[in-house]
């Protein structure tokens, strides 16, 4: 028999962090109380009361009347999976808009699938514009289905969408987005924007660890999957079976993550309490402040202002500066973690998180602090105090 | 835009619940408490010193030396699925022992997969005979993958693996086997019995919430997976890219869920705390004293004695018996969660789960004194006190 003794363990207590990287954001006290819950059963009548609320919120959240809503038991990447696997069948036309590193997994994982996959590919650090659909479109029929993403995390772009969404409806396409880093953070309205499949994550806007992916699927959509030829290949993250557990029918599929559901509850739940646009608002006011900081210390950011996400701001590394050990200082000398660049990106760019529980005005101040002290001995000098005062004079409304 | 305050709940706290159903089983306090922890990202060096403790951890419970860890981001439907869509390639032959419930969601996933999907059914109740399995071998070259399911939840069977195994590797077949209700509860010794895709879930014997699921691969079934013609059909549960990142590379693939990972830790880590040995032996002597208490009940198990498994016991409803009305009563009554019947089984059979943290004397006995008040109302005459009579002998080593 192989080694069954206790191990000593070598980190028994997470260390605290201040979590300013693309993911996972800090989770809110109050989600955290709310997985110490018993469980229950995935049948019992009184979890469906539970579904249904959460069900309910997240129409509220995705705004939307029309769509179906419901948690997929994984994380965002499951939710981006269950989309393709579920409304692409092999050979079928799926036109990309692609601008970052999300957007190339979309392509990756549509390939895996068999799909004919036609990937728009637009230069890295701007919005995605959308006269290239627009002409792309022209050089097919039948096309199934339009992607998009609405928050480009490896480049901090924010992708308008009703005019790609308007083009995927005249060629009678589906049209699927990532909202993964927005929902809860930015405007997503599903149904003005006739959205068809939308799906998010939790540990972004939300407030909640990672572990689900919160979805809206259209009726339109619904349609589709239950019309296919051939069942999707993954059985896991079929929408259909998905929603007939979660809606009306609650035919057993697989055992809900009972604690995962109860976080998510309660993050929606103060997510409402707060208010969508008060929401919207605080993580516009302390992006302000970060960028005002960012730039009054000689840091330029990638994403052009009119386009820039609130969620994430990836800005460049000054030449000469080393990314990793920058990246270590902050995480041993101040826990604070941010993230390092994607793809293209990678070595190339900071990435700075404010999302959800994560965006607070100290934290903004805290990071601006912490690089004044830290890109000097880098070589770069930056003007003492002159992030942190650009920053409080922002966040004072100046 | 649509409604966007906050509904109010209808049901704002988890009701209590003793679950004797087929999982979630109960969550023991500490992992509970372990999910409180603040968020840490997922490629923080300390998290990943918490990463590679989960995977030690597991590859005591699984006894193996040999294979790789990992816990995959799922439910145990999520592990089935990542085995047969990595190990699988369009018609590759699968050939796959049938007796329950779950083995037929095996068929069914396999069958989406495009695989050569050759079913061996056996009936229902007891385990499946090797020597169906040596016989359809003969009829077959070329055979990819053996499937077996180690605790097959919808009969009560616990199947013997080791002539599975033996006459797979004499085939030159992978041997993939479902652990989900037997881990932590009945000896899974994957090296000793040559297992090449083991899986399993956190909410059974393991004492864990639902939603990640435990997987070990040994060296030649992830060669198997490296070597494919084409990739699998899913990213997500593609155990090559899961094992990049549980393993030495850490290549970033999806955001790990920090809080059920934390859960599981703190689980495992209470499994050998207690014992493997002496936890198999908890969940024997619990179950020895159920059966005892159902039978001088007057009720008939399904499985056979000496194929029983310990972690759920299927039993005949009996006749004239309600199965609706009586499981509701359990519910809403004394707050006890017993499993209802699946597949051929639905309507005839209630499964008692003894599973982990649900595996405890005091529970044996709410259920029965449950059981001979409930029963008589129902019209099936029981002697008052018999059930509890024969558990409390069988408990105390009579």
């Amino acid at each position: 028999m192989t080694q069954t003794s206790l191990p000593e363990s070598k980190m028994p207590v997470v260390p605290p962090r201040v979590l300013l990287g693309p993911g996972p954001s800090a989770a809110h006290p109050r989600v955290l109380q709310a997985m110490m819950s018993n469980m229950i059963g995935y049948l019992d009548p009184d979890f469906m009361l539970i579904m249904d609320e959460v069900s309910e919120l997240l129409k509220r959240v995705f705004q939307t009347d029309e769509s179906i809503t419901l948690a997929l038991s994984g994380t965002g990447s499951a939710g981006m999976e269950a989309g393709l696997n579920s409304l692409l069948e092999p050979d079928d036309t799926v036109v990309m808009c692609i601008y970052g590193f999300f957007c190339e997994r979309m392509v990756e994982m549509a390939g895996r699938l068999g799909a004919n996959v036609v990937p728009i590919r637009a230069p890295w650090g701007g919005p995605f514009p959308a006269e290239m659909l627009e002409e792309e479109l022209k050089n097919h029929r039948n096309v199934k289905l339009v992607t998009a993403i609405h928050a480009e995390t490896s480049t901090g772009v924010r992708q308008p969408l009703e005019d790609l969404s308007r083009l995927a409806k005249a060629h009678d396409a589906l049209f699927m987005v990532d909202a993964v880093t927005s929902l809860g953070g930015n405007e997503v309205a599903v149904d003005d924007w006739d959205i068809d499949y939308c799906y998010s994550a939790t540990q972004k806007c939300l407030g909640c660890p990672p572990g689900l992916s919160p979805v809206a699927l259209s009726p339109r959509a619904l349609d589709s999957v239950k019309s296919r030829a051939k069942k999707p290949t993954s059985w896991y993250l079929d929408l259909a079976l998905n929603a007939n557990y979660w809606g009306f029918d609650r035919v057993y599929h697989h055992t809900a993550p009972v604690s995962m559901i109860l976080a998510l509850r309660e993050g929606l739940r103060i997510v409402l309490e707060e208010g969508l646009e008060e929401r919207f608002a605080r993580h516009h006011r302390n992006s302000l402040a970060l960028w005002a900081g960012l730039e009054a210390l000689g840091l330029d950011l990638v994403a052009p202002e009119e386009h820039r996400l609130d969620q994430i701001t990836p800005f460049w590394i000054p030449e000469g500066v080393d990314d990793d050990r920058v990246r270590g200082m902050l995480l041993r000398e101040y826990n604070i973690e941010i993230g390092k660049g994607l793809g293209e990106f990678a070595g190339k760019v900071w990435r700075v998180g404010l999302m959800g529980e994560s965006s607070k005005s100290e934290y903004v101040l805290a990071l601006l602090s912490a690089l004044e002290s830290i890109l000097p001995r880098e070589g770069f000098e930056v003007g003492p105090g002159a992030g942190v005062a650009a920053a409080s004079r922002s966040l004072a409304g100046g």
